[in-house]
This record gives structure tokens, C-alpha cells and sequence, in this order.
């Protein structure tokens, strides 16, 4: 069976030595979502124009949430990013807004993580934003669609 | 239409005034899961007792995001948090884990924020424990459970 | 001659015992500017319809960095700010952006360092998203207008 | 007109992607003021012997506030600063006291926003030291006056 | 045999409800030492002079440090100190240099740890500004010497 | 005598520039202890298996310390760890607990600091964790072990 690379052979955590690894340039893409009633996103949509950009505040936390990856997730390497995108858009279907998130870096680990953390604060800030109007909205589909550089190649998520 | 919150009236995002609001003693609960293959669900339950506790290391990152709340939410009030407890457990009909946070202060703002950022961060922390053997993990049902405490009186999510 | 309240009698610098202070409301008020040519004022002005909202990133970076107060000034007392409020207009006169940051608390200090903080810190997200623009512009005029609240009473800047 | 590099051609707020950008040698160098009464600057300069260094807490002030730039500015890239280095001088024809700050990296953005987060944070500091003698003081003065390194080349304020 | 509180019945890490504790003054007092060669010693105390100040940085480090405190122990609540301060004094018996500091708060929580963290901050800086002189210090001696407010009343630790 | 390299030429403390070193492979190993009672450690010791992991809850606390060491220590370079370890044994004959860390980077400055970091908050932990049964555990020992790469060289400490 695969072992967990976060663990030694005694079973202590551990943040992995990546000293040997090459430093390449790599890319992640994530992607997630924030399901409201069709009422809450009316709120976000027409806010957008006149009462507020809930879009805008959320796609700044995101992008700055990225920056603190590796003081929330215990085992995270620290790396520079050199590029932090989000793409936050209504989707009348769901109902609700769509997040992905893309990260770079030219570093010896992925950006994975600064990815999900990324769209994972954005969630969280439109939650915050909408919860007056709505409590019981939901935050998922949060997942790797894009990975690339490294040695363990390109992953693609299936769609 | 109810308006936002979060903006001003003239549509600019602000941190709302809550001087004026009592101080009582407040409860929130939240939930979410990690979604993975059967077999990566048993290197966690596994490795448990021999080859590291996944579960205890992101139930720390969680208790350890909760009090970044604040940090990571722009429009948050800072509060100090007096209980944060995460429980995590293995679902096989899932597969996965899944994830609660309860979360308590005595302020004058609730602290649906930290429950739900407790488990935004320990499911992140799930998934970079296990990223290694699993790509295509998903995280989502991130909601609100339980708000006790404050004006708004006490809500609670239908099952 | 009056003495400096951060150090102690051996010239040390502490952060000062409010144990036995009252907890009071608190507000407090600064102001300042980013002073630039008309042509990056423009910029802004119109960005804000079309290309970017320079205003609103600055804006939640005064909040944001409100809340850092305590981890950025060394003698700076921690305390849970209740309301944070900026406002940036363009003054064509100047020309530039005037931010205006409002601070509320309940405690046992002030929020004077907060909303400077505040207004300090939004001043440098203008300049950061300007400076491809214009290299030459300036931060000034960063000063304290309001205060309320605690022992030392009410204090109002001359105009 | 120039556009703005913050934004992406649709407004929205992103880091920009410097994936692509040379690794060199960069420099910034930026300054300020803190203006004051004679008086309250008497404080200052006799302190330094024996009541406290004010411009010596400052001084770290501003170093550990450099280090939190990225932190600090929505947009701006995290980068390892190699040398920060902050020079406070008593300047009675002010009067008050005026800050420079030098930082150096080895990276593929320049250092711009982090020498003048090294002055604003040194000059919030003294003005936390010196409130309680004088509330009036004002912070200004605060701009980019050198820039190596990087593709734009060299930067000299003119004086 | 007793039970540790930070775990719950079935072994879980969890940050213990003080929802219900009674907020009192508090107070707690704790001490260290960094110790060295009578050649290191003699560079700090020479310094402090004309060379520069160890034991003022490490002062200002240990102050900040305190604040800290709930952001790097996992399991400890987040309150808003209200006094810190720190003493270091050369001791060339030792040879080397004590560190004590004093922290009080007015909260639900006794203020042990923040005490404890100032002074082991204060001496990792004291080590971090000597260590190009002398590798071989060590940090010691770090313990709690006095803590008073709250159930379980008074302690001193004996000398 | 040797000069302080932390503090310039009158004194003053700032970073020091190391641009034009050269970015070699860098490890150090820093251990440390905390005393207590043979009860206490009992508690330790037994924990592990049923009542909670105080070792494992100590040794994550010290990788995520060792990642905010350049945020602690005031003229410390921030730089990107690639591996950090550390390893808690109970020592009956202590009686308490040794903690190791092992730290590395690629980089132009050593990690010394982050490896001292490391193991004196694992050891905060330690004490948070057991200080409802004993206040009067104290930590000792801190120290470097190793250091290597970089232009001085190999350092090992006599045992």
C-alpha cells in the first residue's frame, strides 16, 4: 500500500525534505463553489453594480489567503508564488457563484495548496458577505482540476 | 430587497459597527467532509495507529485556523475564541472524512466564521496529507450546522 | 519635561499596564493622502468604472491592515476593534486620493494607531497599484483628526 | 492610456504573473517624516541617552514591518528580502524626525513596497511613542526616492 | 491519575471552553537565561554603549513575541494582554544574561504561556545577535516563577 | 574584539545584506528539553496511546513555529525552508522530554534560527499541554548541534 509522504517510518509528522528537488516552473488550477437560493444571488448580481462587489472582496481574500498557505496547513512547504488569479463567476444554475483559482510558482513543491487555500477563503468571504441574507448556503465542490511541473508530471482533473 | 450588510450605502465595503451590540455568550457549529477513493480513505484509518494520524493533524490545523479568522476574512470582527473542538470521522459510505467544528465565545459579534474556517482548514490539511496518493479528492458540504446567541436568536440547518 | 509612557524609568521600552483602565467606547479618526499627477488620478477615476476598482483594493487593505495593528506597532496594545471604516474620494485639487479611516472600540485604550494603520496602509495599496503609472508619487498628511473616549477625553485636530 | 498591471482586462484584481521575469539584483530605497513640535522632538533626541531610544524601537519597527509587506498589500508578490536597513534622523529645521529605509533582493520583483512599508511602519512607531506628549503630529513625506535592478531599469527621485 | 485537559475523553487535542470562567486580573511572571562565555558577555555589555543594543532588540522581540502567543501554541486561547514587560540583566556569574517577563491580562485565561514566550523569544533573539560571535550559548532555565488571579488562585514557583 | 554583525558601524541594528552570498545547501539540528516529575511524564507516556498525543501535538507546533521564525526574530532573513523535522523522546532519566529538530534550506542564509525556533516552541507546547498537573516543569538545554553550508563552514557542538 502507497505510504503517506507527510509521515516518517515511525509514523511522526513531518514537512518533507525537497532539498534535492528541481526547481522548475509549476502551475495549479482549483476550482470550488458557493451554492445560495436563487434570492441571494439576485443580491450579488445586482450588488454588483450599485450596493457592493461582493465578487471583488472575495477574489482579494482569496488572492491574499494564498499568501498565508503555509502558515494554515501544517505541512506545507513555503514558497514565492509569482502569480495569483481568481475567477469568481454567478452561475444562475447552480444557483451561485463558481471560484477557480490559479497559482504559479518557480519553486521545488507544487502550488496545489495555495490553489484550494485560495478558493477556500474565497468561499468562506462570500459566506461572510451573504450570510445576513442566507445562513444556509454551502460551500464544495472544491478540487484540483490543473497541475503542472514537478517530477510527478501533469494531472488533468476529469471532468 | 434585504441589502447587504457588509457595504455602505453608497455601496463600499465596510467592517460593520457592532459597538452597540451586547456582549453574550454564543455557539456555532459547522460541517464538511473530504470525499476520496475507498483506498486512500484506508491509509488514513490505517495509519492511524501505525503510520500517522492524518486525522490528528488536521483536527490541529483546524483549532489553529479558527483563531485566523480574522486575518483571513476581511470584513471579520476579531474576537478571542474561549472553546474551538473539531471532530473528524471516517465515513466508508462516503468515502471519506467527515469533519464538525463547535466553536464558542462571549462577544458581541457570532463566530460562524471560525466554525466554518476551522473546517475550510482542517479539510484543506486532510487533503495535503493525502494529495500524494490521491489527486481527484473533493472537498465540499461545508455549511453552517448551528448558531446559537446574539439577536438573531438560534438557527438551525434542517438535515 | 513630560515623560514618554513606553518606557519605564530606566528608559526601557515596555508596553504600557492598562489593567486598571476603565473599558469605554472608543473612536478615533485619521486621515492622509497619495499625492499624484492628474494623468494617474485619471486612472483611477476611470478604472473605476471600466479597468479596475483601485478605491475598493485599497479600501480592504485599510481594513485588513486595521487588524495587524498590534503584530506591526511593538508597543501597541491587542484589542478587538468593533467597526473599521475607510473612505477614499479623488481630489482633482490636490490631485490624488484623501482616505479618511473611522475606528470603534470597546476597551481599555485607544484606537488611534489602528485607524492611522488603516489609513496608512491603504495609502500604500494605492501606491503599489499605481506604480507602474507613476514612480514620483507621494504619501502625506497622515494624521490623527478625531479622538473619543478614556481618561484623555475628546481631541479634535485643528482644521 | 496606460493600463493599469493590477488588473486584468476585465477589471479584476490579480497578482500579476512575473513567472517569466529575470531573477536579478534589486534595491529600493524610500523615505519619510514624522513633523512634531520642538518640543516633542526634545523628547526624542534627550531620550536617546537616557529615557528611551524611540528611534531605536523604530527602527525595528520598520525592519519587521518590511518583512510583512506581502502580508500587508493585497497584490504584491511575497519575496525573501536579503538586507533592510532603516536610518531615523532627528531633523530639528523639520521639526521632527526623518526615516529612510534601504532593502535589497534577489528576486524577479522589485522591493519598492517594502522599503516604503519599512518607513510607514517606523514612522507609525514613533508617532505610538510620542502621542501622549503630542496628538497633533503628522506623517508625510513618504515616497520612492531609488529603484535598481528589474526590467524598468533605474529610478532616481529628483530631489 | 489526573487528566490532561487539553484532550477529551476519547484522546482528541481540543482548546478547552473557559466560556464559563469568571474573567479576573491575572497576572504571570516567567524567567530564563541565555548563557555564554565571559568574551560574548562582554560584547553586550560593551555595546550597550556604543555598539549597539542586544538587550534592547531582544526586549522589543520578546514584547512582540507575547503577542504571538496564541498563533504559535496550538491549543491556547487568544486574549488581549494588557501589560507586557520584559527584564534582561547581564549576569557575569552565569556568564550570560537573565531574561524575566510580566504579563497580566483581564480575561477568562491566566497569561502563563504568553510569559513563557516572551522570555523564550527575547532569548532566541539574544542568541540570533551573538551567534557570529559565539555558536555554543544555550537557552535555559526557562520556567514560571509567579502567577496569580483566576481558580486556581496563587503560585510561586520555589526559588 | 569582534564586532556585532547585526548592528552597522554606529550602532544601529538592521539586516544584514547578504546578496552577494552564495545560495549553498544548509542544514542545522538544535535540541532542547523540558523537565518535569516522573508523574508527569507518566502522563506523557501513557497519553500516547489512549488520553491524547502531547508529543505529537508539540512536534507539529514546532514545524509550524520554525515557518514564522523570520516574523519573531527582528533581523532574522526570511527565506523558504525545504525540510523540517522534528523528533520528541520521553527520557526517563531526565525525567521529561528531548526534542531535535533538523532544519533545510537552499539558500544565502543559514537556519540555525529556524532550528532553535523549532524546538523552543515544540517545548512551549510541551509545557501548555501538561501545566494542569505540574506549573513547575522547566525547559533547559536549547542549543545548536549542527550547522553546515555556507561560507563558515562545518560546526558541531561538543557533546
Amino acid at each position: 500500500m502507497a505510504s503517506l509522504t507527510h509521515f516518517d517510518a515511525e509514523g511522526h509528522a513531518h514537512m518533507v525534505d525537497v532539498s534535492e528537488k528541481a526547481v522548475t516552473a509549476r502551475v495549479a488550477v482549483a476550482e470550488g463553489y458557493v451554492k445560495m437560493t436563487p434570492e441571494t444571488l439576485d443580491l450579488v448580481t445586482e450588488g454588483r453594480a450599485k450596493k457592493g462587489d461582493v465578487m471583488g472582496v472575495a477574489r482579494l481574500a482569496g488572492i491574499m489567503g494564498a499568501k498565508q498557505t503555509a502558515s494554515l496547513i501544517p505541512l506545507c512547504h513555503p514558497l514565492p508564488v509569482t502569480k495569483v488569479a481568481l475567477d469568481l463567476e454567478p452561475d444562475p444554475a447552480l444557483p451561485g457563484i463558481r471560484i477557480t483559482a490559479t497559482v504559479k510558482t518557480t519553486g521545488q513543491t507544487g502550488v496545489e495548496m495555495e490553489a484550494l487555500t485560495a478558493v477556500s477563503v474565497a468561499a468562506l468571504t462570500v459566506y461572510d458577505m451573504l450570510k445576513a441574507a442566507e445562513k444556509g448556503m454551502q460551500i464544495g465542490g472544491i478540487r484540483l482540476t490543473l497541475k503542472e511541473g514537478g517530477k510527478s508530471g501533469r494531472y488533468e482533473a476529469a471532468t
